[in-house]
């Protein structure tokens, strides 16, 4: 389906994370390992939060992220704490600039890899679930923008765990009322910026890979020669839809049916299952 | 706003009406006279209906016209004896190719110069009122499109005239609702592949410009010495948004708050009015 | 590197040789199975010749050619007795219109898979080698567009074969000059609109695949229930990167430096092998 | 032609220059006043430097400025203290990134307003006189980065004012000899990261217009309650094809033949004219 990225940390270039690895996410655009399709070629987009603003910075587009000039530009020039970089796989909605991850809603910005089932069927029973004055602000036609409208509407702004449960939820049952049996098949990133949080699910219980990086402590005792584990610290992270390269100790599969959280202090980790909105 | 022709009569490549004209549809897209705005380069649209099947061809693109060459390409080798052209100059919804018109529906082409006011107000009201059977078909987010899909709802596939003046009839319900004095404003082109529709009409009674072209017998005898118009049948009109040259006695324009119909047989014009759905 | 195919014989909707075969050119665009990257993605042209003029039709783009509507749209709706269709993964050039193939020059089109090794270095050398009435109309970029125009120069409207011979000398002199070992790759398709020229060669002698399919008389015995084969002409002829199905005996591997003729009457074949400019 | 606009001086967001003045070059997309159009829909490009390389990021797009939501994200994200914008209108040759300014050679980065007489002639002569191992990287077809690449043969990185006066002289006497009455127009930004040079100059004497900011310390006497002019430092410079506003005393012409140097200490103003190469 699509391939995504989170990182939280020493503020870095972009490409360091998005060009540099040997598997980097560029790579994965022609040659992702871990996905239903190996291609994932229809748009992308990279998300930053800057010194000057609340709100990140959003640039997407259509084209494939292997060959975009601009991004590769953006990627080499731009140095952030914290940023998503996302590419598309197409579920069948159109490949235009409003269907490509990460979406941002004020401060905050969610990316999805996934679908929802039979989402052609439930798209207006969870569009008019969608708050009134949120619905006009829905920009494109992806089931994963309906699901971070819902999810804002479900209070994702005051407890983004609990919303995102909420979300889960209303997308199951909808799903049930139409007659699919596994409706939701999810990994998400979200953030407002300080803290990112990130959801593995499905509700046939395979969900998509997604992987975690070891703290960075345990990784410079492991690898002691790696000078760039000497230049970032001790709170940075990333969260991949497939490992970037082949560091030995470096990445860990975030469990099925659960939700991870990064931010000042210790992350945690909890189990994470749909509830009723 | 956006800019528009429609074509019904002997078969012509689309470059003969696109392209030839001193003030030609692309010349529009730089250079129009009549609109709101003089440059319409948000995008394009040519539909055409063909002899292998009952759907026209749609092809449509985000850059301007002006500097398309596919368009000038399909222009240049494509011969139909029916079909829509559009240049867009939008009024805030993004530019992408589902917010291009024309827009289709399985023999159906429909396409819009014009704006519902406040319409982001309206939107979730408006979709609402679209058959949930037709709802996850709309792919775009303009006002253009849903006044499609409503006039589908009401319809449009039986008596068009009807549908629209229903579908008119409810934007402006809906708009009043939520305080907006004159909601609608439009010229519309619709088709089925036979017969063509346009419709002149706003709120405020200032609607934007509409022409159709004389009768090619009048034109004959008006100008004898004009080739090209003893290679075209009797039954051949256009209705453009603005005059494509200044031929004496070419164009008329259309009244305000009227439609014509372009069939076999005598063309036909009558009073437009909006009526409860 | 890229995949391509001709068509020649009676006239047919473009879709039913782009789109509907198991293995089309389409599918190719994500899945290729016999090239070096299993993805073309990189931009698509088509191109066709039609009832009312000399020249070819040609349409380009920049994206994948598997998403992409209007591709579907022309396909879907224009008839052609002669096309050719090329899906491309960039060997280094930049991913723009100009380097999409086909190429055409008047009546003439020119498409190409593989590459010139060192085109960096040799680039210069070759513009040079180039007509320089012609040198202005090189819109792009790539190798292979500067391979037309040198075939062009050294007389491919009066003797293709003997042109493209020329051009492949001259550019295998050039390569070794730099100290190119081998300097070419090609499989290259050229027509004039009335014959079609296909050629299989490589400095190494490891030439990308290439197919031509089996006389349609000879198909209709092996496989007499196929009501597609009864529809099409004894002339009609595909030349294919890789075979667009499974249908046995259908397709037949064009020997290693060597070059076909699609034309009225019967087809020939007969070995190629470049010569001294 | 098109419209530029170069600053340097303190670090500051891209937007304040781009989007926020009255007249911004954001406007002057779709209304310029100057210009031989007004419409400068073809593609634009930034170029800016910043922190961490010497050489600047360029991102750069073949659609409209005043419809792109990437250039609006970066202008309101990214802080730089020395940057180009420019928006293009196509005197003939493709819209495409490789033809959009600014173009880039290591840290130095070029744009141009004008035009080459008659291109399409002198073209393949100019390309002769760019040094061969530069030739290959070029990587588009306007006569701007054929402009560029001269002015890098002849000398630009050790003396910009000369090797311009070189290229500009290489230019007449190669238009001269075909026939090119007028053969150059051009008003052209030049940087190296540290010092930015402009050129006003065209073979007729009638070149595009081209401004420059007055002095800060006299604009804060002016008008002492302007905030924004307390924010900046006493070198910060603009140079735009015209003005952005309508501030009393805030732009001067810059004089027919003349080119000025924008540098740490005083700026300085010369005049310019065509030399031998």
């Amino acid at each position: 389906m699509c391939r995504w990225l989170a990182y939280s940390g020493t503020p870095i270039l972009l490409e360091s994370i998005l060009y540099r690895p040997t598997h980097s996410l560029i790579d994965q655009s022609l040659h992702a390992k871990m996905g239903v399709e190996t291609t994932n070629g229809d748009g992308f987009g990279v998300g930053w939060y800057g010194a000057d603003k609340d709100t990140p910075a959003v640039v997407r587009d259509i084209g494939p992220a292997w060959s975009d000039h601009n991004l590769q530009e953006i990627a080499g020039h731009v140095r952030s704490p914290l940023f998503f970089a996302h590419i598309r796989a197409s579920t069948g909605t159109p490949v235009q600039q409003t269907n490509c991850h990460p979406f941002r809603h004020g401060r905050w910005m969610w990316m999805h890899n996934g679908a929802i089932a039979g989402f052609h069927r439930l798209r207006r029973d969870l569009a008019l679930a969608v708050d009134p004055g949120l619905y006009s602000d829905i920009k494109g036609s992806t089931d994963s923008e309906m699901m971070f409208y819902l999810a804002l509407t479900l209070g994702l702004e005051e407890d983004p765990p609990g919303a995102v449960a909420r979300m889960a939820g209303l997308v199951e049952r909808t799903g049930h009322q139409h007659g699919v049996e596994f409706p939701l098949q999810m990994t998400v990133a979200v953030t407002d910026g300080a803290r990112l949080w990130a959801f593995r699910y499905s509700s046939q219980k395979e969900s998509r890979s997604l992987f975690y990086s070891t703290r960075v402590e345990t990784l410079r005792s492991l690898h002691p020669d790696l000078a760039f584990l000497h230049e970032i610290s001790d709170e940075t992270r990333l969260i991949v839809s497939e490992p970037l390269g082949d560091l030995p100790g470096a990445w860990n599969a975030v469990p099925e049916g659960t939700y991870g959280v990064v931010q000042p202090g210790e992350d945690e980790m909890h189990a994470f299952a749909p509830v009723a909105a």
